[in-house]
Formats: structure tokens, C-alpha cells, sequence
């Protein structure tokens, strides 16, 4: 099986050698071939797959939802010769490890009740202890403390898989230090669920750029809440309400002014930003609160949601002045000659970002190739299915082997 | 500056030797340090990329772009660790073979007057010398005797890039055993560009089923020569003269039946539906013309054209039917419980196939996740440059090394 195996990759053997014990054979290949029969040989005399050991930080939302799916697509990526391992499951209190794998089912529980502490430390010491396969720093906390120590895990040997927007949206000279840490290091970074999830955003704008495209323009609706909130004005609800209703459903942040200033969008664009090739930090992005200007949106949560309705006159108006136009409203991010921008931005109905719907985000690309039609992206840009999806996705971009 | 390398990727050293003319130094370090080490040691003592040979058969309208662009960024890619190689440039006649890469200025007139011949043999031969670097096939043609060549290229090193539908579209047996060749040899078999060009279309289906999402329905306007001649129906122009007009700007083939008649869209949905995990051959897809049934599109190219006229006044009936209920024709190809359909559907106007404008493609993918509004990817999905792009960015796909 072993010389038939060899055959199998075409592979020429040199001498052969068999140990007295008639328990071990060698045989001696071209360098080149190495890496590639090793996989083959192994893979088919001992039916062993590739292993792939992931460390998860953050189990919230994101973090819950991709260690389900990983639970559930074992099997299949098990079938495919690919064996993803979670070695380990931290929050910022408890953690779970295990070397051969953390058991999937049921991990929640036993996370809640574990005494043990999984610091960036000890992530650290794990791939210095170099076990065989490509250990990969899964970030699914929206933790600056946690982005910060994104390069001394790459030193160590550790690939990262973030969602978190954190390392992307910091100081330029620490997103500058990260790739030159990633290349000396050879260690891949990925993002791709940095921008609207699941969607290919990130993947399409480097592979446009890396083939010789000019982009001129890129704007896009990037905030699933503040799209919804919109919509729900259009059909003559007050914002107030709108807001209301919003943060009922989940679908903002615990205090709704992180989402309506525009700081989340600001984020989403600057990380496309520098993609470009734009050296900028996040304060200089311009930036304009959904809410108007005249209404003060300070204070304690409670007081600002009491104010909030006396925005909805200011706001109705302005949202029934632009239908009057044939035009909607929508919260748009946008990277082009103009600069770095966020805000509310009047829209024609027969505009792509016109026509879209509450919780999705749609991005447009105008280039030199995808000109003067752009090419568009459009789907639900945030949730924790699409976007534990983005990240699963990121991690199988990391993988070599034959994949479904 | 070896050691210096080396800790930089962090690697420790188990034993270092001296050869006694001082002129090289050799170190023991852990097998598993092994490849990264040796890239990083060689980029930094020597200055030296990665190098990565590529064989380009075909050079139409998307080889000959593809030269160009790999022209274009060769210096942008090399300075970023990457040598992009073309080694070989053959069409059905001529080739122009350099080891060390075909100098790219001027190749054309080169290849016109070049004696030499290029045969897929020949290709085994050049991957079988096991040349340093990681040979690439990149197929530019339409022809279905050198898509199946693929599953022998790769028995012989080569990984495969295509542009060529043939091999995906053609019998299923086939499909499956040049997965088999790829899986069994490691090699990768890349194809972004066989439905929507440059749009990410195969990659994101892919990413949807891997992360375990279940895809229900796949739909698209997979023809841009098709949106463009329904464009200039819907203003009015009756249908010879708008095919007339798409074959005068070189948008249809060179007979247009071959457009009129669905048969590249039934290929691509073909394709679409083989990803989805379905096992059907191209006859198998329920295909109806873009022509009324009423007409005789037989004969000769000539006498088609002369009779297309009759065709003008039963399709401008439809399209004003269809134009009073709201909706408008789209030439359509879906994947669905409803089985792989071609063919037009009328289409209302506020969903989002109705505003894809002339030469556009667009790609709806509704499923578990993305539900009940479906993800959406829209923008050219034909020309030369477009395509040229997806076809590099597959390239750059199967690189390890750190990229722009």
C-alpha cells in the first residue's frame, strides 16, 4: 500500500531500505516530492487526515454559533480528510481545553463551570510546543485587548482567523506592524466577516486590486440595524419607535447610539479604506450621526431614549422632503475621491442601495473594469449564522487539503 | 543574516556545521520548521521569491488579456515575494516555450511566426522534470480536447486553472474522476470564472456548502449577449435588429443561435447544479430557446438571419403582454427543487433580476442562512478583461506566499 501510494503522486523512488524487524521501510525520494507524498502516504496507510487545531476566543453570539456549525460539519470535513479541532474555548472568565480536541456537544455547560484561565500566554506556549498540524488563533471577542496580541501569537506560529474589527480599525501603525508580522512570520491574517459578514467583500476587493484593477469607488450600506430602523421610517413610523422597536429585537447594540452615530459604519470603512491602499486613522473619517444635528443625543441611556422622540419631527420631514424627490434616505459608508465618508445620503429609487431591505447590506464596486455598472454584493451583512459562517469560511481558506 | 532568518520565524536551531572552505553553514532544526524556514531563509539571504511557472494555452481575447495583465503586475507581485512566470504560450498552431519565462513585450508577433509546437505531451514532460517552483496549466481555449487532457496534466504535477466550461459541462463520469485525479495527486482545479466571470460565484457557493449551509434555490442571468439583446427589446427594437446589433458589437458568438438557443447558459447551470451536489448530464437540463417555438431556426447562418425578421412580431407581443402585468422578460437559468431550468421567465419589475442591465450578469443564491431575501452578486459577467481578472485571481489563489 505504501509503494502503491507513492505511485499514486507519480512519485520516483530512489533506494529503499527495510529494517531488520521487517517492521519499518524507507524509501528515498526526490526533495520536491516530499511534502506531497508524505500527505498521500500518510493519508492512505493510516487513514489519517489533516489536523487542523483551533483555539477560540469569545463565545458569545459569533463564537456559539461557529463551534455549533464546526460540530456539525465534522463529520463531512472528517470524510474529506480534514480533522478540525477546537483545543481550546475561552471567554474572559472560563475556558475549556483538551489537546485531542474539546468535545462539541454540550461545551457550554462545562465552559461555565470550568476553573481553568486560557490567556494569550498560554496560546502562546501551545504553538511554541509545535504539535503537528496548523494551529489557528480563532478571534470571535470584539475585544481590543485581544487584537493587540494578534502578532506575538503570530510569532509563536499561530494563523489568525478574526471577526473581530478591532486590529483592522485601530492605529494604522499597529495595522502596518500586523501584516509585516503576519509575512515575516508566514502566518495568514483573515478578516473577511470585518465587512458585512458573510458577504465576499474583503476577498473580492483584494483579488480586484491584486489583478490590476483601479478602484475608484466603494460605498455600501454596512449596518443591518440602521437599514432596518430606516425602512421601518419610510413606512411613517417615528424613528423613536423605529429605534425602539430595533433594540427590542436585538438588533443593535445594548446602548442604540453606537449603532446611530455611525462609529460601527466609520469602522467598516476604514478597514475598506486601507484595503485601497489609504493611510488614514478612524477620527478621520467623516462622519455624520443618523440623528439630527440639532438633537442632543448625550447623556445617560435612559434620559436620551426620552429625548429621542423630539428627533422623529426633524426627521419625518426630512424623509418625506426626499420622497417628494423620488428619493429614500440610507446610511451610507463610502470610500472614493471624495474621501472617507459616513452618513445619511439622499438616493434615487432606481439606485441598487434604493432597493435594499431591512438587516441586509449591499456593496457597490465601481473600477476601472466595473465601469460605469459597478459590481454589487447584496445579503444579509450581519447575524450570527451568516457571519460564524464568514468565519468558518476564513478557516477553510487556511486549509490545503481536497475539500468538498 | 541566515541566523537572523531564522529567528524570525522563530525557529530553534538543534545543530549547526561549518564546511571547512567557510563557504557554507548548515543547521539542524525541527522537521516541522522545515518548509516555512526554508522560504523565509531563502527570501532573506537571497533576495528570492516564490516562483511560479505557468503554461498558458490559448491566447484569444482572455488569454491574450491575461498575458497582459500578468505584464502589468509582474513587478507589483515580485515585490511582494511572488515571480509569476509565463513559461509557455501555445494556441492550436504556434508556441513560445523559455524556461526562465517568455519575455511578455511583443509575445504576439513571437508566437505568429514561432515553428515550435506545444502538445499536452509536451506539458506532462515539463512537469514531470520537476522544475523548482509549483507549475500551473492555465487553460484559455474552448476546447474540449484539452479539457480532457486535465486528469493526465495532473497525474503529471500540474495544478489546472480553466477558463474552458468543458470539462464541467461535459459528462458526469468525467467531472467526477478529474476530482478524483485532483484529490488523489493534491493538486488544485480551479474554475472561478465558468459561470459569471469575474464574479464570485463559485467560490461563495462553495463557502456556503462548506460552512454547512443548504443551498434551495441558485438563479441568474448567466448571459450577458442575452440581457443585452432583452435590453433593447424592452426599448422597442425589434429582436433580428437587436441580435444584429449584439453580433456587430461582438457580443454573441460568431453564430448567435449559439446564444439564442441557451446552450452556454444550460452549461453553466450545469455547473452550478454539479456544485450543489447533483449528478445530471447537460441534456438533462430543461432548456428552452430564447426563440419562439413557432420558428425555424435550422439551416444555414445566412438564411437564419434572413428569416429572423419573422420572428420580431410574436416576441414584441410577449414582451407588451408581459410589460402591462408589470413585468419584464429575463432569459433565465435556475437551480431549484423545481429541477435545472433554462429559458425566459417573466419576471416583475421590483425583483432583483428586472434591473439587470445590458451585457450584466446576476447570480441570486436563496438558502437556509440567506432566507428569505437571498444573497445577491451582480456585475459584468463576460469580456475580456473581467474574465482575464478571474482567471489571474484563481492563480494568485492556488499562492502560498504573502500577498499585496
Amino acid at each position: 500500500r505504501f509503494f502503491s501510494a507513492l505511485a499514486d503522486v507519480d512519485c520516483s523512488i530512489a533506494a529503499i531500505a527495510q529494517g531488520s524487524s521487517e517492521r519499518s521501510i524507507s524509501a528515498v525520494i526526490a526533495q520536491v516530492d516530499g511534502p506531497r507524498a508524505m500527505a498521500h502516504v500518510h493519508r492512505k496507510c493510516f487513514g489519517t487526515t489533516e489536523i487542523v487545531e483551533l483555539l477560540v476566543a469569545g463565545v458569545g453570539t459569533v463564537g456559539g454559533e461557529l463551534l455549533r456549525q464546526i460540530h456539525q460539519q465534522a463529520p463531512k470535513l472528517r470524510a474529506h480528510g480534514l480533522d478540525l479541532r477546537v483545543c481550546a474555548i475561552a471567554n474572559s472568565r472560563n475556558s475549556l481545553v483538551a489537546p485531542e480536541g474539546v468535545a462539541l456537544d454540550g461545551w457550554k455547560a462545562r465552559l461555565e463551570t470550568s476553573t481553568e484561565r486560557f490567556t494569550l500566554d498560554t496560546y502562546r506556549g501551545w504553538a511554541r510546543a509545535r504539535r503537528p498540524g496548523r494551529p489557528i488563533f480563532v478571534d470571535c471577542t470584539s475585544s481590543e485587548d485581544v487584537a493587540l496580541g494578534y502578532p506575538a501569537l503570530m510569532a509563536a506560529g499561530l494563523h489568525v482567523v478574526t471577526a473581530n474589527k478591532k486590529a483592522n480599525s485601530g492605529r494604522q501603525d499597529h495595522w502596518r506592524a500586523l501584516r509585516e508580522t503576519a509575512s515575516r512570520h508566514q502566518r495568514k491574517f483573515l478578516y473577511e466577516t470585518n465587512v458585512g459578514a458573510g458577504l465576499p467583500v474583503i476577498d473580492t476587493l483584494k483579488n480586484m486590486l491584486r489583478t490590476g484593477d483601479t478602484v475608484h469607488r466603494v460605498e455600501g450600506i454596512l449596518s443591518g440595524s440602521l437599514s432596518f430602523i430606516l425602512g421601518l421610517t419610510e413606512q411613517g413610523v417615528p424613528l423613536s419607535k423605529a429605534v425602539g422597536t430595533a433594540m427590542e429585537k436585538g438588533f443593535t447594540e445594548p446602548d442604540p447610539r453606537d449603532d446611530l452615530e455611525g462609529t460601527d459604519v466609520a469602522r467598516k470603512v476604514l478597514i475598506l479604506a486601507r484595503e485601497l491602499g489609504r493611510t488614514l486613522e478612524l477620527e478621520e473619517v467623516t462622519l455624520a450621526s443618523l440623528l439630527p444635528e440639532e438633537f442632543d443625543a448625550t447623556g445617560p441611556l435612559p434620559d436620551f431614549l426620552a429625548r429621542l422622540p423630539q428627533a422623529d419631527g426633524i426627521f419625518q420631514q426630512r424623509v418625506d422632503a426626499y420622497r417628494k424627490e423620488g428619493k429614500v434616505l440610507r446610511y451610507v459608508g463610502s470610500v472614493g475621491p471624495e474621501g472617507v465618508r459616513v452618513g445619511l445620503v439622499p438616493v434615487p429609487l432606481e439606485h441598487p442601495l434604493a432597493a435594499v431591505k431591512g438587516g441586509e447590506n449591499a456593496l457597490s464596486f465601481l473600477s476601472e473594469r466595473y465601469s460605469p455598472t459597478p459590481l454589487v454584493i447584496r445579503g444579509y451583512g450581519a447575524g450570527a449564522a451568516v457571519t460564524a459562517a464568514g468565519v468558518l469560511a476564513d478557516v477553510l481558506r487556511l486549509v490545503e487539503g481536497p475539500l468538498p
